[in-house]
């Protein structure tokens, strides 16, 4: 890098803090006035992704396969490590679901044991005000070999199996 | 490993060629005389899973999530390779199938170009004689989080994404 460019990246760090931040209302990082993910008319109202993290926001971006709105739920649930269900902020999705009225909520968590069981339990949360919850395939990741994967993701892939 | 532990492993891999062997019928490998996989009354013979080499039946019957019967294809299309689909004895696998009537026939090849291949090819062949084919799950492997997936696989689970 030459001198100016380093310098260049210097302010730009330095402004982070100030120039990039959570919304409001949904959680994802920006550095504009309003959420691009969720500005009505560009995307789908009728679909809600919840993620952990803001930049699982930007990985399913890149997919290019998900046209809907997202919000983050900012932690996965895990007792041991102090977190429990009073951080996901459950009322402020809960009261944002109210005002959207999704056809579908799409869970997109981790497939680890906090991923599960904050999984089970948003859906628990969101079910019983009548929303309709699924969440990410568990299957082969793709390239891989059947000699590779362990035996619990080719029990989903077996259990999970659909017609192609 | 003692001398006597070392001869009886010795006497063991040379015997190996003469005491286990490809079942003719379905391919799997035994050691008895009637593959213990299609031994009939003990498994459910209205499924078949179909997979690529003989080690995958032990990888797929460590999940105990299925108890249908095997057929090993033997080989995946790599026409690259010189493996096209005269090695795959498709006729010995229509011949087999028209005698069992399986209501489904499962794919379980790798998620692989070659395993994508030959999957669409059996399909074509098996479902142009009336039957049902099925293919593994694709989506996150079990315990990964979505910082660790390529965005193949994300799109494959989002598309994929059920209820739970």
């Amino acid at each position: 890098m030459s001198e100016e460019e380093l310098k260049g990246f210097s302010e730009k760090i330095g402004d982070i803090k100030q120039k990039v931040y959570s919304f409001p209302e949904c959680g994802c990082l920006i550095g504009a006035e309003v959420c691009s993910f969720c500005t009505p008319g560009r995307r789908d109202p009728s679909l809600i992704c919840l993620v952990s993290s803001p930049k699982d926001v930007f990985a399913i971006e890149e997919t290019r396969a998900y046209k809907g709105l997202y919000h983050v739920v900012g932690a996965l649930l895990s007792p041991l490590e102090g977190r429990t269900p009073d951080q996901l902020k459950i009322e402020k999705l809960k009261t944002r679901c109210a005002a959207l009225s999704p056809r579908e909520i799409i869970i997109a968590l981790d497939s680890t044991l906090e991923g599960d069981a904050t999984s089970l339990y948003l859906r628990e949360q969101l079910e019983s005000l009548g929303f309709i919850t699924t969440r990410l395939a568990f299957g082969l990741p793709m390239g891989s070999s059947l000699d590779f994967v362990d035996f619990g993701t080719l029990e989903k892939a077996l259990t999970g199996r659909q017609r192609f």
